[in-house]
């Protein structure tokens, strides 16, 4: 398997753990994106009870399949220590990190969006007690896949390449 | 090599080219990022012309290692078709795969920011001719690595990682 080619967004979950030197693998890679001016503004936030889960859920309606997941980790970014206005640009690559540290270990994953959302933002900040520099940005959910119905898809579109100018 | 821990900004080059079928693999890689909603509001311009790549260093004064490499790959998205406030969301994670796929081919590679400073991006979308809902994103230059001063460093900290809740 071909961890950029191939990698999807995964809803189902088997329910079984997430070792703990896979996650630590999951961790290190999200740490290895880089950020402008190497501020390493982000932190992680992993969360594993159930009653956060549960809150989680209610709070965002796309990040139902938590409830069934062993594991979800909170991308942080901190506005204070960020270069400019490259918060949600430097959170995003350490996300899809993530995304691919998680494929590359045998997991699946899904992105689920907080940053964009201002009601949403304000819910996970005051649920997680982030202090008011620290911005919630994206939520990855890893678990085992239990999703018969993914299968590896092309997403080659030549129509999406362009030479030299914008034609 | 570990293409997620191992990855560093490249910005010396041998001026060797960048075969196509690595290339065409870069541009899968990055189109194969997830996007908010699956919109695939990205697209990518391929620059190899060296009179393109003189007019971008005049523009942005941090990318002048494009002088010296064979391409560069211009990352935009569309403010037409983009789910929300996810533009600069789904074009960092298209950006971040393209590092990492260079890096698997062998290439070195370093993410230009466009998106947040108003006037490089005006000044790059005038270059480029984009339409006006076509924004500039980042430029990704790639080349062959020829940077002696760049070692395998370990990213991990401990101190970015939480439990359960900000403490």
């Amino acid at each position: 398997m071909d961890i950029l080619l191939d990698r999807r967004s995964i809803r189902k979950y088997t329910g079984d753990d997430v070792k703990q030197e896979d996650l630590n693998y999951i961790l290190h890679a999200a740490m290895s994106a880089p950020t402008a001016k190497n501020t390493k503004c982000y932190s992680f936030v992993v969360i594993k009870n159930k009653n956060m889960h549960k809150k989680i859920a209610k709070i965002h309606k796309y990040a139902q399949m938590i409830l069934e997941a062993p594991v979800a980790i909170l991308v942080v970014g901190d506005q204070n220590i960020v270069y400019k206005g490259y918060l949600p640009q430097d959170c995003a690559a350490a996300t899809q990190n993530i995304l691919l540290a998680a494929t590359a270990k045998g997991y699946g994953a899904v992105w689920c969006g907080i940053y964009s959302n201002k009601e949403r933002s304000k819910n996970i900040e005051k649920l997680f007690k982030l202090p008011k520099n620290i911005k919630a940005f994206s939520i990855v959910i890893i678990g085992k896949s239990d999703d018969s119905s993914i299968h590896v898809k092309n997403n080659w579109q030549i129509e999406k390449i362009k030479y030299e100018i914008w034609k």
